[in-house]
């Protein structure tokens, strides 16, 4: 294995914990008497979706804000939640700009900084991801991700074009990512790729990606374990 | 004046010194008996005209660094240097990947950081900021530009697209440049505008852009007083 020049990070489940950050916002925002987490489980189930809708060309290019948007109009109709004001329901949507990251995210982050380009490479638009690292400190060099390159993941292009956007070869680049299917796809890019369990994304009964499922360059606990085996 | 939420930065000019560095590297580069100042120069004179050709729709969308390459070729010309090999003709082209900033512009950065969101918008392309922000150490919260956008400044579109893919409206934006032009095709789409002059940019007998020349929401000495004047 030679080295990469940039890692490429998932961001929703392998950097920030969406499930329970989207929950404290809905409950403190909506001030209703709801399972949130269920809540949470539910606008995030209309997202893969929505983005499909994108992907297969049925829909023109539309960024994540919006289908998230569409998508929890949907989800407080299915939870009997009405008359939301319009100023609440974007406030809630920006929810998914405020989320936290794991309790290693930002140290690794910042000793992987300091020997490689970092760059979330997410389907999340720029303004939620330039958002996010804001509040929570993520030392991002430049963001990529579904609005840079005009594709959702796991689509061919969204890989090629983001290693083509930051000049190097796919073997030049690592992606980062606590999802097999996430890493399979960008591996048949010629992406390196590392595996990073997020074992509560989905909360304590999770059973998909508990383990790696492909051969993938690295397998790591942890972002500061990435950093240690990357001798970052 | 209500503060803005983003500071975008002109580049080339503005927050690196492109003359001096792109000098340098192509004396070491080339090794020649040439007036390298003048060199860089020449090379520059082509950049206008090379982007004209894409704004006007007479080319297709292509990105600075193949420009700047096709400009090369064509000042090597020029200058009379030939028998180039194609390995240190891609080298000198990233010597705009290589440049250095302004004494002031790093530590004006890291403080306007703190407050603001902070990012480039150079007709530079991806990674050409990134490498020179990984060199330099410029605290960018993301890469905006030309790349990002799909259009070369000053069209119109190059900012309004800049602007909202920041989620903001346009007078939550701050233009910085220290070029009259795109501070003023930038207040033409309503963004706020900082005027940093740089009277060294062309050299000791500079012309241009030494004054402001625009009704522009902060006229600033550098990067430093820039942060003071917005309370950074």
């Amino acid at each position: 294995m030679s080295l990469p020049r940039a890692l490429l990070f998932d961001v929703f489940g392998t950097v920030v914990d969406w499930r329970t950050g989207v929950a404290r916002e809905a409950a403190v925002i909506l001030s209703a008497d709801v399972d949130w987490l269920a809540f949470a489980d539910a606008w995030r189930d209309r997202y893969q979706p929505a983005m499909q809708e994108v992907r297969s060309g049925r829909r023109p290019w539309t960024i994540l804000d919006v289908l998230h948007y569409e998508n929890l109009e949907a989800v407080l109709r299915a939870f009997d939640i009405a008359d939301v004001p319009a100023q609440q329901l974007a406030e809630l949507n920006r929810a998914w700009h405020r989320l936290d990251p794991w309790p290693d995210a930002v140290a690794g982050l910042q000793r992987l900084k300091q020997r490689f380009i970092v760059a979330p490479h997410s389907n999340g638009n720029i303004s939620l991801l330039v958002n996010m690292a804001k509040r929570a400190g993520l030392p991002w060099d430049v963001i990529l991700g579904a609005e840079v390159v005009r594709a959702y993941k796991p689509l061919p292009q969204s890989y090629t074009r983001a290693v083509a956007a930051l000049g190097l070869a796919p073997d030049q680049c690592m992606m980062v990512a606590a999802h097999n299917g996430d890493l399979g796809a960008a591996q048949a890019q010629g992406l390196q790729t590392a595996f990073v369990p997020r074992p509560r994304e989905h909360g304590p009964q999770q059973s998909t990606d508990l383990m790696p499922a492909g051969d993938w360059t690295i397998v790591a606990e942890d972002f500061e374990d990435l950093a240690a085996q990357l001798g970052a």
